[in-house]
């Protein structure tokens, strides 16, 4: 159930302390984002990796060394403080989940936000969709794959996708309507055997929750935007930042602005 | 007349110095492209310049320092000699436009190529629709605007323009064609009074040839490729190189691949 309607009080809330749990369903139908936070030094190369690799790395909004306000997706937010829950990777290790990342910020530091999956649920539920991970209120299932992004200087690495169930109709009608909105992962990039794409356990997910599959559907699998964490693993950078999986930064931007948002010109 | 059918033959003929016109109608259905080149030092600035601006600059490839060659778009290319006519800026003018810029090329030079509306004139003109310019055998007339591009770093300056004319319910089936077509500048971004974005004399274009409008018709504005070398002339880098306008980088991609290019996730 929401508990807040809107980005912006969800953004107060979650700069408060107040609220620290996963950002799914909450602010319904307000674009939320994947954080990744890497020095200087590597964000020709980062931006390079979105740009390459746009099925995982849809790039939203880059917020430059010096400042933490994610200006065009939500004025006035802090990126040191505005996702419920951060990690932190030092020399290519997770080392911390904190809710602030305020005392071991950077001044070299620049942020990249990237669309999220979340941002299609609500069109799919609209079209009388079942999403199995919502039903069970569990977190989505995501996996490394055998896939190899395009690497891009020091990153490099395997795709994660996200899994949801579907019966081979509603796939195709997943596919139609996720296919319209490539800012958020488009369309999927496989469905069916899971081995075809290098995950041997469907029920062993490497980030989110299992979700079970019913009798004669399908999985299928979307580019997913914790593919960075699995880079940021290999790049072995001496601090990198990043969201924790399903905690995402929550914009002001609406989902039905989401088509328009590279579009306009002024 | 087309003389060459695909883009490496006419790319063959580019490096060899036999061909140095402009491209516009060569190679039909390949697609092509705008190239921008800076210094490594200005690299992340003008990628993201990139990002924030994408009607104008649909980015296709990056070629990092040390390469030279557009491995998606065309394999065993070579930017030092694969465009017909170059531009040459230093300290922000315009000093050259060679046919060949492998004496000037820097090992810290990185090579951007952005997509270009020469990919669009072959559905329109599918569509039964004229294309004035080309009916005239005249390059598209191009326009600096007063809308300015989101900066990025040492990055500034107006949008420039492509203009045709259509008759009213043509430039609404333009429309729907473009916007089909992001990576080639996508849908337009206006249509008729050209005062409303600053243009004061539609018969004195700034870039390219002027195109007449017949009774009847509404001028129709798209974001266009020049835009880098407005950016560039107030960006006043020591060096930097561009294509010259109508003589652009051939791809050995085929235009129906296009919508695909950046799906591909292996």
């Amino acid at each position: 159930m929401s508990t807040y309607n809107d980005g912006a009080s969800l953004r107060r809330a979650i700069r408060s302390g107040a609220y620290t749990r996963p950002t799914s369903g909450q602010a319904s139908g307000y674009v939320q984002a994947n954080l990744v936070v890497v020095p200087r030094a590597v964000a020709f190369d980062f931006l390079l990796f979105t740009q390459r690799n746009q099925k995982p790395c849809p790039l939203l909004e880059v917020v430059e060394a010096g400042s933490v306000e994610a200006a065009r997706l939500a004025p006035g937010s802090d990126l040191r403080t505005d996702v419920p829950r951060y990690r932190v990777f030092r020399d290519g290790r997770l080392v911390d989940e904190p809710t602030d990342v305020s005392g071991i910020w950077q001044e070299d530091f620049v942020s990249f936000l990237l669309g999220c999956s979340f941002s299609f649920e609500k069109p799919l539920l609209d079209a009388g969709m079942e999403i199995r991970n919502i039903t069970l209120g569990r977190n989505v299932s995501m996996y490394r794959t055998n896939i190899p992004c395009r690497p891009a200087g020091v990153f490099a690495g395997p795709l994660v996708v996200s899994m949801r169930p579907f019966a081979p109709d509603e796939a195709l009608r997943a596919t139609q309507i996720t296919a319209k909105l490539p800012q958020v992962h488009g369309a999927p990039i496989h469905q069916g055997d899971p081995g075809l794409i290098g995950i041997r356990e469907l029920d062993k997910p490497d980030y989110g929750e299992a979700v079970p599959l019913e009798e004669g559907e399908l999985p299928v699998f979307w580019a997913c935007g914790v593919t960075p964490q699995a880079v940021l693993l290999e790049a072995k950078l001496p601090l990198a930042i990043t969201h924790a999986p399903g905690h995402m930064f929550v914009s002001d931007i609406r989902e039905e602005q989401i088509p328009w948002f590279h579009e306009r010109v002024r």
